[in-house]
């Protein structure tokens, strides 16, 4: 079918609307009808050619929702009509990954996925007769997008896809990283690095976990309102300080905290995040992706006194176990959303959701489909 | 009073036994005289002129075991006549460390023992009339010793002081780690990088805990038949591949180990202990301690992906709640301390003791005061 998509066609340059063509859904696929997306910096990211795994042309985006349209052979989770968001960690619930009871990274569509293709090697999009990647498993930048069943999830017929759909990345790896992976405990105090859609999302979950202290830490002064909506405490504005800013949160916590979160992609910031934890406890998690070839580095005596360094993906969360429950959270008004929507654009204006999100204005821009 | 001691003099020479003074034990302090003492690795270092905070003259080692001597003022848990180990982690039991639970790093005497004094800022020894400092909290390289309180755990009395002497250091830090700080679970698979005493006594920890596979890696084959008898199930010599260590157990382990534990202090096979662990879920623990300003580097995305990067010190084991019951273990046959000694030697004979340790030829010497 036909299908209006915007197609990055190389890297570093802006993305083109076109009509392009989408196959049937094959043997445990399903073609969904995307009504609303957003963008995120990792699309940001791939777009710049940065992304060593970036091929082009591609159809990027990742937080996505809309309605399935028709489902392959096999398909048993979702039918047409099904409310949904498309999920770039899978859940097969079958791998040796899922089985283990320890992570959330599942490894049934993994190769594929990396390559921009699907399992059978082939991609589901062409433009004028030459075929197009896909991007992530889910390619939400397209009116109509065909996802593995794996990385799909049915949600509530209720919920606001306009919404709900920013659980597709951001908003779920921050406040997965608080809840899943660090486990954060009421009373603890913790610093969250970076105040994007992640970093605020990490604010909030330490809010519900009941922390005591959130430091949310920018070096834009204008992210402070939304961070403190959210819960923060306090805010450190790096800039402000001619000494390393994990001596200086490691002083204003007397030793230091016991819960870091970086959400920016920075390796350096990677360290300060480590060092300002507590001594003998301090936990820190990488939740931010770093360019290509970049290393963090430490003193090994960071780990032996009892610091402990972590990373998340989609903050651990299992896509099809938590996210319906997450939805329905959202809709009983225990996790905000709305807050991280900033601005609103039909489809067709995808590039300015890219530079509002490169100048920093934007936390989240909604794209809506219409029609 | 006087006593006999090994002194260190200076960076990079031999230990000199002299006769030095040692003084009564003021408020909160003991004074043990040891009987049963241990070269470790750290020593060497220390000794080796390589340790930042080294400082000369000193009177190193602290893997030791002795009879309480006298007591000083406000000394409650031991008295003259009790068996006792020094720690060099001491344990409090009231300060923000202590009380949380978390970790065995006690604040109470931290920043004096790093400087080779007791709290009053002095020394108890001198040679000539020349102050001689004190090493990490112990200095067990003298017949007579005086550590503060909370530097020593009272032992059972039948404790064979010449074998759980070796508590106080090496086989407690391998073994706790396994169990306190990754808290291995039945049926792991684990790698455990160098076999000093460290590493064979992670590997009985993860025999004890019914790990499903032992990897024990080690440049010097000649550590294999101890590896094995402590219950090591694979033996790996990196010299005999051309590749990555890490790729190499990966590869034999279908995705990498569970746990990982780096018990030499070489911060580029820190790297590999954490790189050859599972994606999702794999833990390396850091043991060893690295030469001065170096630093441990890796791709974030080994941590993104679900690695967990962990340190240790004494195992995390706190010492004066938790030795005894380790001393009973020995003495009820569960934790092997016999194996580990390779060699026994007069205290004059202390520099053929470093001598041994430098040849890779000795796991533990135990050096005899007599007499």
């Amino acid at each position: 079918m036909k299908s209006r998509a915007a197609v990055a066609f190389g890297p570093n340059q802006p993305l083109e609307i076109v009509e392009i063509d989408v196959e049937d859904p094959k043997e445990n696929e399903v073609r969904v009808k995307i009504l609303y997306t957003s963008v995120c910096h990792t699309d940001a990211f791939t777009l710049s050619g940065e992304d060593p795994e970036g091929v082009f042309p591609a159809i990027l985006g990742h937080e996505g929702g809309g309605i399935v349209e028709s489902i392959g052979k096999g398909v048993t989770s979702v039918k047409p009509g099904d409310h949904v968001i498309p999920l770039y960690t899978a859940e097969c619930g079958k791998c040796k990954f899922c089985l283990s009871g320890k992570t959330n990274l599942c490894s049934s569509v993994r190769e594929s996925q990396g390559k921009g293709l699907m399992p059978d090697g082939t991609s589901r999009f062409s433009y004028q007769g030459e075929p197009i990647y896909h991007y992530m498993g889910t390619s939400t930048f397209s009116e109509y997008t065909v996802v593995n069943e794996v990385n799909l999830v049915k949600i509530d017929d209720d919920a606001p896809l306009d919404k709900v759909c920013l659980l597709g990345c951001g908003v779920t790896t921050g406040l997965g990283a608080v809840k899943n992976t660090a486990k954060v405990e009421e009373g603890a105090v913790a610093a969250v690095f970076g105040l994007g859609a992640i970093g605020l999302a990490a604010v909030q979950g330490l809010k519900k976990a009941n922390a005591k202290r959130i430091i949310a830490i920018d070096i834009n002064p204008g992210k402070w309102e939304l961070a403190k909506k959210m819960g923060a405490t306090d805010f450190v504005n790096p800039t402000e300080y001619d000494r390393p800013i994990q001596d200086v949160i490691v002083e204003m916590t007397d030793g230091g905290v016991d819960y870091s979160f970086e959400c920016i992609g920075n390796v350096d910031i990677m360290r300060s995040a480590l060092e300002c934890c507590h001594k003998g406890w301090g936990e820190s998690v990488i939740l931010g992706v770093a360019g290509a070839g970049k290393e963090i580095q430490t003193r090994p005596f960071q780990l032996v006194t009892g610091r402990v360094w972590r990373g998340s993906a989609f903050g651990g969360v299992k896509g099809r176990t938590e996210l319906p429950g997450m939805v329905l959270d959202y809709m009983n008004g225990d996790i905000d959303l709305d807050s991280f929507i900033t601005h609103e654009l039909d489809f067709k204006d995808i590039n300015e959701a890219f530079d509002l999100l490169h100048k920093g204005e934007s936390i989240r821009t909604i794209l809506t489909y219409g029609g």
